[in-house]
């Protein structure tokens, strides 16, 4: 169980925990896989969410899973890039939470992925959480905790 | 500054906050693109440290460093991916840090950064801190900090 005061202490932040969708970088299922490494090379990320026809989560696409999905035996074949649609290579297994999900299920994921995708109940892509909006939280907590709060040893 | 009890509390881990160099996957500058672009699609990475012949750090290749490094004008040109070396497409401004940094700094790059390098004092690359490990590291901190100590209002 998170600490009743550091948990609520961490939440707080200037900016908001979610990025709205309104501001994510994302790709659609049946855009082409060069449409994604465009977008992947300009903005400089990783990978980025995929939403279907109906603005739900379909799944997440990254730069290797690009480069993998033009990838025959030893040979890349470059002109797939044009012919292949983004849902042959993306991952379907995406790190994702409700709105609602508790601190405690946000930050056990992120050990392992660079953003959670947020949805709602029906799947519909609402935002990302990512790391960076954690680590602004963490430097806020590790140098203001201790002028809001006395620490005190249990043990003593 | 960081507070007295949670900077050494959040410092504490089962495993070590840096990943030694021997268990970091690297290029050298000599690399191809190629070489670059076939280890990080192997290993699913953005990113890898680039060391020169000497081991010291020279620079960070990422995947859309490598693409928009055959990019010439609106064309791709991939078959300069065997002939361009790894060192005139990195980035050479590269965020890392000392062995003996203070977690006051690991923590304020990180908010930018997925990992940090870190060198000697002459350079010579010693290993990464990710982000992960810190992310390890706050779970920790959020269930554990107030089991250990006991938190009361300042202002009361």
């Amino acid at each position: 169980m998170i600490g009743k005061h550091i948990g609520p202490f961490l939440l707080q932040g200037d900016d908001p925990l979610m990025i709205d969708a309104a501001q994510c970088a994302t790709v659609r299922t049946e855009n082409t896989l060069m449409h994604a490494m465009l977008l992947l090379s300009s903005v400089g990320f990783t990978s980025v969410p995929v939403l279907d026809e109906s603005s739900r989560l379909a799944g997440v696409i990254s730069m290797p899973a690009i480069i993998n999905g033009v990838l025959d035996e030893d040979n890349y074949k470059w002109e797939c890039l044009e012919e292949r649609k983004v849902k042959e290579a993306m991952a379907k297994d995406v790190p994702a939470v409700r709105l609602d999900a508790p601190l405690e299920d946000i930050l056990h994921l992120l050990v392992n992925a660079n953003y959670l995708c947020v949805t709602d109940r029906d799947g519909i892509f609402k935002g990302i959480i990512a790391r960076r909006q954690i680590l602004k939280r963490v430097n806020r907590l590790v140098h203001e905790f201790e002028t809001v709060y006395r620490v005190l040893p249990l043990a003593d």
